[in-house]
């Protein structure tokens, strides 16, 4: 049994329900059955990507998505153009470059966001970029990039706009269509509650247009295949899917509709409001600035005179609040609070409590109660 | 709520209590504790492998790991020799097209077996081939080919010895390091019985030594980053996992070693035999040669005067027993029977009892009984 609370930016705390979708006898993935269940999970998934196009679930992680998304649009010498502002921004570039494809990037500094104009400027010196690779959520910075105002510059160009959405769908602001967003992955276990290991990914007519028009250079990723297997009758995938964690995700999805997406993504941001008030009133420091900081993971500068293992080690252990650390050079120096998924104001009062308590217990002079007192602000009736 | 008996080679039914696993909360894929249980689980993974080498689990279907071991392994214009005498075979050639190798194939008729002499020449002949691909049990055809005979001569030669045993680990003899398999694949909902979704690969030195040698076509499937993160303290997977999954494996391989590897191997022998004398009770017709056929799936001829649809249809909708059908050009040719996982001879009663009634009523003149009397014999105590 482990009962610690989940508060990093993936995997999320799963609810019951979805927990006990999974233990449903399995069934055959090819018949009608499983046909109706895949049908209603992409047309569900559809929606919350807000698309009017199909989608498809691919078993495996966020990552798995993102390589389908480059694997199927690039040919050798390919000049694909990333935003790079965090580990996830430099994967796809890592992904293109595993593909043969030529990476460039637009680097921003690690707690920032990318400025449009910069985009805008690199494709009017550099009119050979095949595509836009922007990550909406930066996880390991807790940055949120502008993909609607990113969307409107790269509606004047031919190139490719891929968005990755992997901790931010569900919990964010996505508007896949109204974006003019190509090519949109994301992952099961962030904003959308369900248990790590599926992915999913959309594509417009344009990108349908370039993936037509060459090989793939996967087999498993080959979403020509996902397509032709998709449009069967019934629908099925290309390979044996995880049937249990599509049940997963159909109920996870059966969740967000019953909340509603747009009071989902309402629910976000006040989680993110909350935190970012509950540190600044401990005196702890936002990693990034403010004004661009995310929706679903808050990042923390690690106080002085403290350590990361001190500081998340007393959190897990006597508190049983699970807190992320921070990833490549960011390690040591900031600590994350994922706030995504099943987030209300029970958790996060739980973990600032915590963090309080941590906190006063590893030297600091902390005001007990400020830091919970913020979050219970912006909960307050007179204050929605 | 499906209560249908699968008897299709893949996804098998799945213990309750391996179910009730995946009902656990979710944990941090980068903690002590999910370390723990990866440890295990890999370790119990190489145990049934018969390895001494590390496995690897990938979220992801068997075809993942077929697409593992040739993407870490190929580069442009490398020669890969498959064994083809069904589906699998011909998805390892495709798999090494669509990595820039060069694709050849031993072609064996569908329902053979390959002659391992065949391959001896082949490797005379062409001593550049840098792999050879085999299908162990060929789950399209009910065929399972020779690869202890295969080894044998495998190792007089350079080439790195695949195996896909996707369909039969854990239900057929299959011993990695005495057979001297370089790599060996295989999937999570076949003999292991656990849900679909995640696969497994075990590597070789040897193998090790040409993966170095190379930059992987992939990145999700980069085997040296499964490596490096395994290695770590506490071990990891590279990218998030399907932690329920783990959960499932971990499970599956608990009742696995419960069981005993060789009382499973045993236990799945004596279903095929039961299947097949019931088969023949029936005066129906094995596709496959006897002497080559498939100790986890039997594939049967669809006796004339009957369709594919009016036999499974029955079989499912009347008597909730699912059986496949045939695949590719064997498609409503033939049907097959899955005995696979967790079968017994009470799922096999069932079975051969439903087949018989399903006949009756198509029309044929079938001896009620006889073929469930085939297959009591198999399991009579004098008879074991």
């Amino acid at each position: 049994m482990n009962e610690t609370l989940l508060m990093i930016p993936g995997p999320t705390r799963v609810a019951p329900r979805v927990l006990k979708a999974m233990s449903e006898n399995i069934v055959n993935h090819r018949s009608a059955l499983f046909g109706k269940i895949l049908t209603e999970t992409t047309q569900m998934m559809s929606d919350v990507f807000r698309t009017s196009n199909k989608s498809y679930l691919i078993t495996g992680s966020g990552t798995a998505a993102m390589e389908a998304a480059m694997a199927n649009i690039i040919q050798p010498g390919d000049k694909i153009l990333s935003v790079v502002g965090g580990k996830f921004g430099q994967r796809f570039m890592q992904i293109v470059d595993a593909f043969g494809g030529e990476p460039e990037s637009i680097e921003v500094e690690w707690g920032e966001a990318v400025n449009p104009q910069e985009i805008k400027n690199y494709l009017d010196n550099n009119p050979d970029i095949k595509a836009v690779t922007v990550v909406h959520n930066e996880t390991s910075t807790g940055v949120a990039n502008p993909i609607k105002e990113i969307g409107k510059i790269m509606q004047d160009y031919d190139a490719l706009y891929v968005v990755d959405t992997v901790s931010s769908l569900g919990g964010d602001e996505v508007d896949v269509d109204g974006y003019g967003i190509d090519i949109c992955v994301t992952g099961s276990q962030k904003c959308l509650a369900a248990p790590p290991g599926m992915a999913a990914i959309t594509l417009s007519d344009d990108a349908w247009e370039i993936v037509d028009q060459i090989e793939p250079q996967s087999y498993y990723l080959n979403l020509k295949k996902y397509r032709k297997s998709g449009n069967a009758e019934p629908p099925e995938t290309p390979y044996t899917p995880s049937v249990s964690l599509m049940y997963a995700m159909h109920e996870a999805l059966n969740v967000i509709m019953e909340e509603g997406l747009n009071q989902r993504v309402k629910r976000h941001q006040l989680a993110a409001k909350a935190t970012r008030n509950a540190i600044k009133a401990l005196n702890l420091e936002l990693f990034p600035k403010e004004e661009v900081s995310s929706t679903t993971v808050t990042a923390i500068n690690i106080p002085e005179g403290v350590t990361d293992a001190e500081l998340r080690g007393t959190m897990r252990n006597k508190y049983h609040v699970e807190l992320a650390g921070g990833q490549d050079h960011l390690k040591g120096n900031v600590f994350r609070i994922g706030h995504m998924g099943n987030i209300t104001h029970r958790e996060l009062i739980t973990t600032i409590s915590a963090l309080e308590m941590t906190l006063r217990e590893l030297g600091f002079e902390i005001e007990m109660g400020e830091g919970v007192a913020s979050v219970a602000d912006v909960y307050l009736p007179e204050n929605l």
